[in-house]
C-alpha cells in the first residue's frame, strides 16, 4: 500500500535528517516559504477545484471557510515556516549531564523521535505546518489529510517537498498520503516499527478514532472543556475580566472556557454582574439551581453542560460550597486543558495549583494563554491533554526525544 | 468486571496519593517492608502452593526458580522498598520556571502520571517492587501478575496494600486482580481514562501482546540487542575487558551485548585474541565470512543471528569496513536499547553518539550500565526501548509527568 511505500522512505529520510546540520534545515524552511508564494496560482487552482467539490456535496459553509485559500493564507502559511526558520533547533542539546562514582559522565541528549504521522482534517494550512515543525525538529513526516482538501495538499506538498530537496533535505522528509481509501489511514496506524507516533489534529471523532485503532503510540490533542473557578477571597474586578476575555475572547478555540464555577460567598454579590455583563456581549447563561435562584432569567443546566466543550458563546454557571467542591467538579468533568482559580488567598492558589490535573492550571489569569507562542515555544503541533510524553502546548521541544549519551574511559561492570 | 471495579478505587485513590505528604509515603514504604517480613511465613506457604502447582503442570526448572521465594528474597523485596523511601520524591518539583513579557510566570510541576496498570510474568518479587515506585511516585498502581504466581501476589499484596493503609495511604492505592480469566487483561488494556499508563513487564510476547491491543498508552519495555563496535583506533585492551564484561558479566539480562562489530582494519590482530578469550570463558561465537576467515574455528553467523537476543553465552560477530557500516547495521539490527563505541577517536566518538538512535549510546564502557541504579535514579521500574515519554531506564521522575502551572496577576489575552 501507497503508506507502506512512503513510511519505508520516510523511516531511510529519518536516520539522515536526525543528523542534519541546523543551517540545511534553515534554509530549507526559507526555501519553502519562498516557494509557496511564488507558486500560490498553482496551489489556488488546485484549492478551487476542492472548494468546488465541497460545495457541490453541499459541504457546510464553516467548513468550506476553514478550506478555502486565499493570498492571504498562502503568505500566512509561508511566514509559519519563515518563524519556524528562526526559532532554536533543539536536537542535539544535552540538557543535563552527571558524574557517577565511577568516572562514568552521563548526559541526555535531545534527538528526533523519526517518523511522525499527522492525520487531520479540512484546513490545508496544518500541511505546511505539520511539515515545517517535524523538519525543523528532524523527524521525518506523512500527512495523511482529509479528503475534502486532497487536491490542495497534493499541490502544497508538491510544492514545499521539492523546495526542501532543492536545499538538502532527503527525499522521504515530507511526504502525503495522496490515496484517500479509509484502509490507507488504518494501515498507517498500525505500522509500529516505520512510524514512531501519531498526532491526530481534528474533532473529537477523529481523535477517539485514532486513539480506539492506532498501535502506533498517539498523541491526543485538542478537546478543552475548560474552567474558571472564582474563589471566595477573588478580585472581583480580576473575576470579571479573566472570565470575558476567556470566554468571549475567542470562543471557537480549546483554550477558551465552558464552565464557571462560584464560590456561594459570593455568588450573590459577583453572579448578577458577571450575567450582565456576559449577556451584553451576547453570552448565552446555563446556571446550576443556585444560579437560577439568584438570577432568575438565566437557563437552567443539565448533567450535559458540565461535559460540554460548546466551542460557543455560551456558558455553563455553578454555585459550589468551597475550594474542594470546585476541584472534585474539575476533576470529574474537565478534560485536562486548561483551569484557573481566581483568589487572593495564597493558600487557595497554591492547593488549586497542585490538586487540579490538568495540562495548564492557572492562578489569576485567562485560560486563554495555553498556546505554544503565548508560552514561548514559537509555534505548536497542537495541544496535548494526555499524560504521556508531553502535556499542553507541543512545539519543537515536545516534538523529539532523548537518548543518553554516556562517555567512558574503559568502564566496565563489577 | 473485577478490573473495572479496582481501575475506578484507583482512579479515586490517584487524586489523593496526588497531593500526599512525602513523609507519609516514606513511612509507609517503611512499614510495608517491615510487614512483608513480619509475614514471611504466611507468603511462603502462598509461595509453595504455586510453586507445587508449577512442578505439577511441568514448568520447567528455570522459570520454578524465577516463581520460587525464600526468606533472603523477601528480605530483598522488603530491602528494595526500605530503598525506595530513601529515594528523592520528584512529586510538585518545578523544574523550570520562565517569565514572559506580560508578566506570567510558567512553570513545569512534576505530578503522578495517574493510575498505573502494571503486566507482568511469573516473579513476584516485581509485586513489591512496583507497588513501592509507584507508591512513592504518588501513582496507584493496579497490578496483573502471571497466573503462576497468583497465590503468593495475593499474599504479598495483602501484606503491602494493609501496611500501607495502617500509615495512612488511601486504599485503592495497591491492587492484585485476581481472576486470572485472560478477559480481564483485555479488558484492563481498553480502560483509557480509568488506567493512564500500562507498563508490561517480561518476554517479548507478552510485550508485544499488550502493545498490539492496548488502547491505554504502553511503555515498550526491556527486549536488548545491544552491540558493541570496535573501531580502527580502538584501545584494545578496553576493547576486550568491555566485551568481556558486556558479554560474560551476566549473560541473561537485556543490557548484555549479542553483537560485536568490528572495524577490518584491526580485525586480523584483534579477532584471534578475542575469540580466544571468549572462548576460554565458555562463549560460543559466531562469525561473519571475514571472521571466519581469520578464525576457522568459529560458527558461521547466518540473518538470524543479527537479530536475535540470545541472553546466552553466544555472541555474533561481523567485520565492517567502516563506522559508517557499524552505524548502519546497529540502525537495521538494534531493538534500541544500548550499544558502544571502543575507540580513541574523538570525531568517530562524537559520530556514533549523535548517529546511533538508541536509549543509551556509549563510548568506552560496558553496555551492562544500562540500568537506573548505575545511573544513579535508584530503583526502575524497567528499561524503555521506545521513544516516547521515557527511554532508557525507567526510575521515579518516568513515573511522572508535568503540568503547566502558571502564576498570573489578572493578565487577559489581548
Amino acid at each position: 500500500m501507497e503508506v507502506d511505500l512512503k513510511a519505508d522512505a520516510a523511516k531511510k529520510a529519518s536516520r539522515i535528517l536526525a543528523i542534519l546540520d541546523e543551517n540545511i534545515k534553515n534554509e530549507a524552511l526559507k526555501n519553502m516559504a519562498l516557494k509557496l508564494v511564488e507558486n500560490k496560482r498553482e496551489i489556488l487552482e488546485a484549492n478551487e477545484k476542492d472548494v468546488s467539490i465541497a460545495k457541490a456535496k453541499g459541504v457546510k459553509e464553516s467548513l468550506i471557510d476553514r478550506l478555502k485559500l486565499n493570498e492571504k493564507r498562502i503568505e500566512g502559511m509561508a511566514n509559519g515556516l519563515r518563524e519556524i526558520a528562526m526559532l532554536p533547533d533543539p536536537v542535539g542539546n544535552i540538557e543535563e549531564m552527571w558524574k557517577r562514582p565511577n568516572g562514568l559522565q552521563i548526559g541526555k541528549m535531545r534527538c528526533p523521535i523519526g517518523v511522525i504521522g499527522i492525520i487531520y482534517e479540512s484546513r490545508p494550512n496544518v500541511t505546511a505546518d505539520a511539515a515545517g515543525l517535524c523538519l525543523k525538529s528532524g523527524n521525518a513526516v506523512i500527512l495523511k489529510g482529509g479528503s475534502d482538501a486532497i487536491n490542495s495538499n497534493i499541490a502544497i506538498v508538491k510544492v514545499i517537498s521539492s523546495a526542501a530537496e532543492e536545499c538538502g533535505i532527503p527525499k522521504g522528509a515530507i511526504q502525503l498520503i495522496e490515496n484517500t481509501d479509509r484502509e490507507e489511514v488504518n494501515r498507517m496506524m498500525k505500522l509500529n516499527g516505520k512510524i514512531d507516533l501519531i498526532i491526530p489534529r481534528g474533532g473529537a471523532n477523529l481523535i477517539q478514532n485514532v486513539i480506539q485503532n492506532s498501535t502506533v503510540p498517539v498523541i491526543e490533542t485538542g478537546v478543552g472543556n475548560c474552567h474558571v473557578f472564582v474563589d471566595s477571597d477573588a478580585d472581583l474586578e480580576k473575576a470579571i475580566n479573566i472570565i470575558v476575555n476567556a470566554k468571549t475572547q475567542r470562543p471557537g478555540v480549546c483554550n477558551a472556557i465552558e464552565t464557571v464555577l462560584i464560590h456561594k460567598d459570593l455568588a450573590e454579590d459577583f453572579l448578577p454582574v458577571m450575567v450582565d455583563k456576559l449577556a451584553s456581549l451576547g453570552v448565552e447563561i446555563r446556571g446550576c439551581n443556585m444560579t437560577k435562584s439568584i438570577c432568575p432569567n438565566v437557563k437552567e443546566a443539565t448533567e450535559d453542560d458540565w461535559k460540554t466543550e460548546y466551542l460557543d458563546l455560551i456558558l455553563a454557571v455553578k454555585v459550589v460550597e468551597s475550594i474542594d467542591e470546585a476541584i472534585d467538579h474539575i476533576a470529574k468533568y474537565s478534560s485536562g486543558h486548561s483551569e484557573s482559580i481566581i483568589t487572593e488567598n495564597y493558600t487557595n492558589a497554591m492547593k488549586f495549583l497542585k490538586a487540579v490535573d490538568s495540562a495548564a492550571v492557572y492562578v489569576n489569569a485567562s485560560t486563554r494563554f495555553t498556546d505554544g507562542g503565548e508560552f514561548g515555544f514559537g509555534a505548536e503541533i497542537g495541544i496535548s491533554t494526555q499524560k504521556m510524553h508531553a502535556r499542553g502546548p507541543m512545539g519543537l521541544k515536545e516534538l523529539t526525544t532523548y537518548k543518553y549519551v554516556i562517555l567512558g574511559n574503559g568502564q566496565i561492570r563489577e
